[in-house]
């Protein structure tokens, strides 16, 4: 059977998917994660949704090859142990064995963003490339890379958390608890606090009125401001593309990708976002003019990515 | 036979050894690289240099399973080509085809720092480890990584240039042309070049004074300086040394390596740098308190590291 199964568990939703040969979603499932149950429930869940996503289908999951599991967390893949999830509130949960409980097909458990990459660069806009970096922007930087065909998450699958690294020396504060990450400056939450600090030195700036009309200041406020010729929103516009250039110039750096994806709300922004971004970031990559720069662009798969990144965690 | 070969390309000499099977270096030549000549001329010297350097242990290049040369450049391994040395002022060399014409067995080409951590993971300090990280001090910074017990160095060989990743944004000029590289703070010509600031900021500093016996300001002058209580060269110290700490942090957030090796002279400080260094760079480490952090320690093969990790570039 050609047909597999994806499931893509985040820290507010359980999402199930079946997709065919042509890794289109035929079936899809989506639940609110309980984050009040105990792991072992929470496990349950999961293996419940794969079986009624299947069901939903028209077949069982002993008819698949495995089903592929991806989460917001630290997994070893040498020791079955879900060492660290933030967004779960888990630690050292013996993840494979606690589903094994529940599922008799092989079972395969990746971190969530390392499955957005696998999944576009199987079925998305990375597709037939061999070296891939992703980057998502969101509350959060994901990061998710792809050497040589291979999914590259480091030491015992600890590694690849790319939004950690260091962009700013002692720089601002990161939810990590460190200083100056990438992810305290490339995240939307990053670009709304630089958003915030220009908003309070220039009252008269349109994204006052920008984020009046929107209910709240967004990742969009300082963008569609910009457009409009509002000096300040420009200087916002400017600077975080810049932070973002400088990011993909260090991982391109140490990862040589062919291609950079961006995924995100904020790739909507297109060539507005990606073609200041193509040229800065050569700024920042070493010997670029000799290498060469691989393109950056938009990430095509949006929330599917997950699903389908997981159901090839076995061949990654 | 279980003998190797292993070849050491440098900017200023051409080292070629022989090791037994237990990485002893049983025989070893040492010549000047003469950068006036072609690189057809200077490929055959490699070549010689191989040959002669086994017939001095007693055999012939026949009787090895293949050569391994460690060169300072970009190698791609899929195409064969070494795609650019700044050292050697070459670019796109069909390397392994030229060597071809002067040696008959496997022939495999690799950066001379992946080659460090290849001899040190292999025959020195971090044996029996899968996960390391190599961070050579010296003139510039030279990086080599081993994730799951093979060489990574990005897609195409290009990647794994550890020393050109940013460390502080828009900081310091490099001498790759880019702004803020670890390389302009971690390295010894980044350590002199802050000792040398802090001397002109405090003329009655003692490093004047070890600087004048010494005939020169070097990687020493502020270290030693520092031992005899002396506040700037104590700044200069610690200063370096939070830049290395955060380096390496963002480093094993990114590669997760079981260890951390120090190679180049800097790291004969052994406690007096290793001790606050570890301690340090816990603090720019992703969940270094829920994943555990990687010992920081002195590499132990010295300048052999190169030619002992050549020799085994075949099985990495």
């Amino acid at each position: 059977m050609k047909y597999r199964i994806g499931v893509d568990v985040g820290g507010t939703a359980i999402k199930a998917g079946v997709i065919d040969e042509n890794n289109n979603i035929v079936s899809k499932l989506s639940a609110p994660t309980d984050n009040s149950k105990s792991f072992e429930e929470v496990i349950k869940n999961i293996a419940d949704y794969s079986k009624d996503v299947v069901k939903k289908a028209g077949f069982t999951l002993d008819d698949f090859p495995c089903v592929g599991i991806g989460m917001p967390s630290f997994i070893n893949p040498n020791t079955g142990l879900l060492v660290f999830s933030n967004n779960m509130g888990w630690r050292n949960v013996p993840i494979i064995s606690e589903l094994k409980k529940h599922i008799s097909i092989p079972i395969y458990v990746g971190n969530d963003a390392n499955c957005a990459v696998i999944g576009e660069t199987i079925a998305g806009a990375a597709k037939g490339k061999d070296n891939v970096l992703m980057l998502t922007l969101g509350t959060g930087v994901g990061g998710g890379i792809i050497i040589n065909g291979k999914l590259f998450d480091g030491g015992d699958g600890m590694g690849a958390e790319l939004g950690h690294m260091g962009l700013i020396l002692d720089g601002e504060l990161c939810t990590c608890g460190m200083k100056g990450c990438i992810e305290a400056y490339a995240s939307v939450t990053g670009l709304i606090s630089q958003t915030k600090t220009m908003m309070e030195l220039y009252p008269d700036s349109k994204m006052h009125e920008y984020a009046k009309k929107e209910g709240k200041i967004s990742g969009r406020t300082a963008f569609e401001t910009s457009k409009l010729g509002d000096k300040p929103a420009l200087e916002v516009v400017e600077t975080y593309i810049n932070y973002l250039a400088a990011s993909i110039g260090s991982l391109v750096t140490v990862f040589r990708p062919d291609i950079v994806l961006i995924g995100g709300g904020l790739s909507n922004q297109d060539d507005y976002l990606l073609d200041p971004l193509n040229k800065l970031a050569e700024n920042y990559t070493f010997a670029a003019d000799i290498i060469g720069m691989p393109k950056i662009i938009k990430a095509e798969l949006g929330n599917d990515a997950g699903i389908i990144g997981a159901a090839y965690l076995d061949i990654m």
